[in-house]
């Protein structure tokens, strides 16, 4: 890791600057492939699958025999760790359970604001070497809590045309309504528009490579929300001389072997911990299966050395990391300062492992400086909210004037009308 | 209007269907002049101010002498009236502030939400005939009380290079910090990437034509988050034997007079109260001074006739639409049953006007079918909500092994041992 004593602050921004990424190179290419499923459906399906993915799919439905035979296959200690899970996550959402607001702004004027889950919800789950069962947890079961109607989920087959047994284990689990053998652009397409087989939904979840980043974003201008913009991984740990360099040593590298574009970053007021923490990751990264990721991930990653706490707590905001580990003693004196951030992990015993995995937040978080502006999912992702308001001949006669002085103001006559010829009844 | 008898379901989706408007051909115009303000920020501004607006603009900002100016342009009467409007905004939104929710989801595992404002936030005000200062209070009051710390505002100037009194008066009362002659793409760019004048924003509000739509889209991909894809304004009415056709009418043409693409939909199951409708549309319609807008857009508008309320909610609920006005006796049981809908209406004393100005609640609303997955501007969108986890050795002890069985299953050793680590000592 490359480390970087005592920045002025007019260079922070451009230090802490993401590896940039041109997703609009691909556009060209995402868009030919989204417009062919629109038109030809299943069919652009099955043969995108074929190019992309080298698997000849005739069925795109995970079906019910495949569906028992994942059940079968999945260990009984695995299962009974994802029910540990299932609970801290249903725990945590469910107290988020939006209740209806009403107010009564000015006599006889009642307005209110009810929570609706959004119908029909479709959640993408990549596939690569590991399958990512953890994701389906995060986004389907507050999808269920909120009430979702109809939950769809793509994922990509493997070579062999099977869905990976702890994908669908845990899609059957929580209650997926479909499964779906289809990956990466032609996925997302067939959830946006939908196909033969795929139902349209409304809103679109889930991470992915760069190319289904880039069809997510394409189809939100017109077709479907999506939950954010996707990026690479990353955390970001605050440590100090007191801190345990064996214990940030691995959680740097559990987020480092997510991949080579992962970016790790530690923010410390201390050269010695530096120091210890370099052995430390040696040794660790040494005996690690994914070290090639992890090296490689480190090669792009930060270390600065600051002045002091404030400055470190500046800086992490202005960097505005998808996961925080403050890994301090003082760390919840150092919680009440962040302003940007996913998700916070406070104190040494919490790894950000407990949250990818079982205490009960979500994974699905802002990646890419986003958490300035985006909230990581929860349970609000699965509902609109629609405002509603009732009007007494008493309280139109009230408000009445002010409306048709407003209205007038802005030259929108029969929107002044509206209310004189109610006013004048 | 044109009269739908009794349409089969299976046409329902294509006969909703809004007027098509393909966005994506603007894309190279608009992304060059987003790139070209990217690089030469103020100067590039006053180019395009120039050439789009046809205005010639020396400074940027809105001075405080024009603030002063503006002040003191507007009438005490329309003062009035906006503090009602401003004090009933503020009392429903004030309404949905969200609080921290904690929950201990594990014993020693104490997992948080934290609802923390958005640090800078832009707001787009369109220009034209009329002065849109209404838009300023439904953006700006929510983000004062969320407590964002910069809000910043742009609107294009009139051919004097002057903003309008009405909207510079509105900014300054609500506490903008710095309102901007800058309209269009040119607007959007500045305060997605910053300028030497203009702050850079985390999340940009406001409505704009198709051009403004296009900007924000394209910057919304790797610059800020934006508060919702916008599209022409719309209204749906139910409206049965019983309704006033005096009401409903000046209902419609509040909304057929915002513009041509306007969309103003009309569900009954009562034939005659159609040819009661027809008669007073016409006598409204001639007597009001944006006839010409409102004729047009009637053009495109359609009345279905349906079976019964039932049918009519469940093709309320296929058109989600922006407005939804219920002049029905029954109108209470019918909202029970919307789904999709950016803000009803209840009653026939409750015409839209009143949410567009001054009952509280807010009038950015989503368009074209979104409401099937996005809200109205409301509180939230000012906020991302941060989550925090603290783990104590005891609780780490508790879920550990669950973690430590999903990371191995995900194949993510260091995940893994993020925690083995911690649990040995």
């Amino acid at each position: 890791m490359e480390v970087i004593k005592y920045p002025p602050r007019e260079k922070w921004q451009k230090l802490l600057e993401r590896p940039t990424f041109e997703s609009t190179s691909l556009d060209s290419k995402v868009r030919e492939v989204i417009e062919d499923v629109k038109k030809r459906g299943d069919e652009a399906v099955k043969e995108y699958s074929l190019k992309f993915d080298k698997v000849e799919l005739t069925g795109l439905i995970v079906s019910d025999d495949e569906i028992k035979a994942a059940i079968h296959e999945v260990s009984e200690e695995l299962k009974n760790s994802i029910e540990i899970a299932i609970n801290n996550i249903q725990k945590f959402h469910e107290a988020q359970k939006p209740a209806v607001i009403k107010v009564e702004t000015s006599m006889g004027v009642e307005c209110w604001q009810k929570p609706i889950p959004i119908t029909k919800v479709g959640l993408y789950i990549p596939g690569g070497t590991a399958p990512l069962f953890s994701t389906i947890l995060m986004l389907a079961i507050p999808a269920k809590i909120a009430g979702c109607k109809e939950l769809v989920l793509c994922t990509p087959p493997g070579k062999n045309g099977k869905v990976n047994p702890a994908i669908v284990y845990v899609a059957s689990r929580i209650g997926i309504d479909k499964i779906f053998k289809i990956g990466g652009i032609q996925a997302i397409a067939s959830m946006a528009y939908g196909t033969e087989s795929v139902p349209k939904v409304y809103k679109i979840f889930g991470p992915g490579n760069q190319y289904v980043t880039a069809a997510k974003q394409m189809v939100s201008r017109d077709a479907v929300a999506i939950d954010m913009p996707a990026g690479p991984s990353e955390v970001a740990v605050v440590a100090d001389e007191q801190s345990n360099p064996v214990y940030v040593a691995s959680d740097l590298l559990s987020q480092a072997e997510h991949g080579a574009d992962s970016q790790v970053i530690l923010f410390t007021d201390s050269e010695s911990f530096i120091e210890k923490l370099n052995v430390e990751l040696e040794k660790q990264l040494s005996i690690l299966p994914k070290k090639e990721y992890a090296t490689k991930s480190l090669e792009n990653s930060k270390t600065f050395l600051l002045k002091d706490k404030t400055e470190i707590m500046q800086m992490v905001n202005a960097y505005a990391p998808e996961h925080l580990i403050l890994s301090t003693k003082d760390a919840d004196n150092l919680a009440l300062q962040i302003v940007n951030a996913g998700s916070v992990f406070i104190g040494e015993n919490t790894p950000e492992s407990a949250g990818d995995y079982a205490s009960g937040t979500n994974h699905t978080l802002p990646t890419h400086g986003w958490a300035k502006s985006y909230s990581g999912v929860n349970l609000d992702s699965f509902y609109k909210k629609v405002t509603f308001q009732k009007i007494s001949k008493e309280g139109l006669k009230i408000i009445g004037p002010a409306i048709e002085n407003m209205a007038e103001a802005e030259e929108l006559i029969a929107h002044k009308r509206a209310v004189s010829l109610r006013l004048k009844d």
